[in-house]
């Protein structure tokens, strides 16, 4: 049985161990992914992001643990720009969920940095591909709001919820995160702290001044307490809300058509590079390129146009 | 006079315009760039980076006015990950830069989104180089150190300076950072907050766990109030010392080969990427991948398969 197959059957490890070949780069990898993409589509993928410091993990506790008691089978893809020396993916992993450890029905992993050929949104596009082929009906991506790469990612979501917190700064700070404009959902978490209630207005001011016409969704703005459990059943109701939305309205053909576009872009992008580095190491290009680079001998722009002028044909057939 | 000559001679305008070609992904840019390039080189370049709410905006604008001072022609990149529909970087800009409005030695410039087909970390390089060769002596790159993409930036600066802040989360959130192993300064900025001292003693025991070896450059962590002007003397002279200890130790070649791999590879990545798009505009290949896949009859990873083997030559001329 091929390890696809095998994922396919619900097999756990098989999973895990396919992940590992996503991140080792194997060209194996790429071959069980083809076999798993005609049975994948089932998951709702659910992104949670915000700044650092917003309870983003103590929220995906709760809504795991929520959707476990309505039978759900739960993913959770956990991108953590960490250190390498402090490991701390692997420590707030543990930290986070290990109440759902032990439980078969929810499958955990962490993304801790982006790979050296191929670009973090694209390993999270197929590890959930994985999660989704496993049965995990729902998954959640968690990752931080902040870098472009990081918003780029939560944009596989079908419902992206924005985790804010307050006095986390001043206004500019929080208009500065630049992740309004991607969320269905609007939370602010810590609720019982100072300043709660002017950060929900905030941001409710900041929604209204979009003028978006009223048979598109309109995001809400929630408050939590996620440590201690106040919300989520709000939270959780207005994310299936949003779910209704996409489907009722129609909206989810346009919302899968970019979703593929920007996967199969993704996997085109980092595929090509691949072959250039390939490529490059036939004669030792790149070496040849930085040492003249060094020396004042050659700029970087023309030596890509070399490089790509030698790897791509200019009459291709039709 | 070509654009790039007029850049060479100090004009401001044409620089700004360069920069705008930049943006456009216009192909004369790249040209220009070639010509600047053999120019360029001169400038020490200070990368910024922490979380939201650290104060770097106000850091950077104090660490602005020592340079300016000292008698240094000072550029400021700040990426600028904004939402489209409240134009923060615009806000931001003029708010935190309004004293150097009016001074020629300082030249401002934000990156608020990533291009289309560019990479933000190539954006910023080439960004940069027009800065260096307009005559800017110190650049300082200012970005949210979140992201993956934006830890990636950083790396272009000879000095990162890591900027923390007190109270922003539980131990966990502050190494999730991911930030640590790029600081050459660390600092803890909004120092007169409560756990200002815990923070730089979490910082230092970090630091010490790395065993770095004697002879390499070992960070400081310093305090700063940047409101208040506080703590931006010793900044500047630890900045300073460690572009002393970059050159006296010879670092200097082993970052700069780093660099330029670095720039070059980010070049040939977004070029190869826009030489596909281009391609598979040809046959409208685009459209027919997506709309395959959302019929079920094509999965990405064999269309970008199909695309790269029509696109590349197998047997390249050695």
């Amino acid at each position: 049985m091929s390890l696809a197959e095998q994922v396919l059957s619900g097999d756990i490890r098989a999973a895990a161990r396919m992940m590992r070949d996503i991140d080792d780069n194997r060209p194996s990898a790429i071959d069980e992914l083809k076999l798993l993409y005609p049975h994948t589509g089932k998951a709702y993928i659910i992104g949670i992001t915000g700044p650092p410091g917003a309870g983003k993990s103590t929220l995906v506790d709760q809504l795991t643990a929520t959707f476990r008691r309505m039978g759900k089978k739960v993913g959770v893809v956990a991108i953590d720009p960490t250190s390498p020396f402090t490991g701390g993916a692997i420590l707030g992993d543990r930290i986070r969920m290990n109440r759902h450890a032990s439980d078969e029905g929810v499958f955990i992993r962490s993304l801790a940095t982006r790979g050296a050929l191929g670009g973090l949104s694209r390993s999270t596009s197929d590890v959930a591909l994985v999660m989704d082929a496993l049965g995990m009906e729902i998954i959640i991506i968690e990752t931080v709001g902040v870098g472009q790469d990081e918003v780029d990612i939560v944009k596989t979501a079908h419902t992206t919820c924005v985790v804010m917190v307050p006095g986390l700064g001043d206004d500019i700070q929080a208009i500065k995160a630049g992740i309004l404009e991607i969320g269905d959902v609007f939370v602010v978490n810590k609720a019982d702290r100072d300043g709660a209630d002017r950060t929900a207005r905030e941001l409710i001011t900041m929604l209204e001044m979009r003028h978006v016409p009223e048979e598109i969704w309109n995001p809400s703005v929630l408050k939590t307490e996620a440590q201690r459990g106040k919300g989520i059943e709000e939270l959780t109701a207005e994310i299936l809300a949003h779910r209704d939305y996409l489907f009722s309205s129609g909206a989810i053909s346009g919302f899968l058509r970019e979703r593929n576009e920007r996967h199969f872009v993704d996997i085109l992008r980092d595929s090509l590079f691949k072959r250039a580095l390939a490529f490059m190491e036939r004669d030792n290009t790149l070496f040849r390129v930085v040492d003249g680079m060094a020396s004042g001998g050659i700029d970087p722009y023309t030596a890509a146009e070399q490089v790509i002028g030698e790897m791509v044909r200019d009459n291709p057939p039709p």
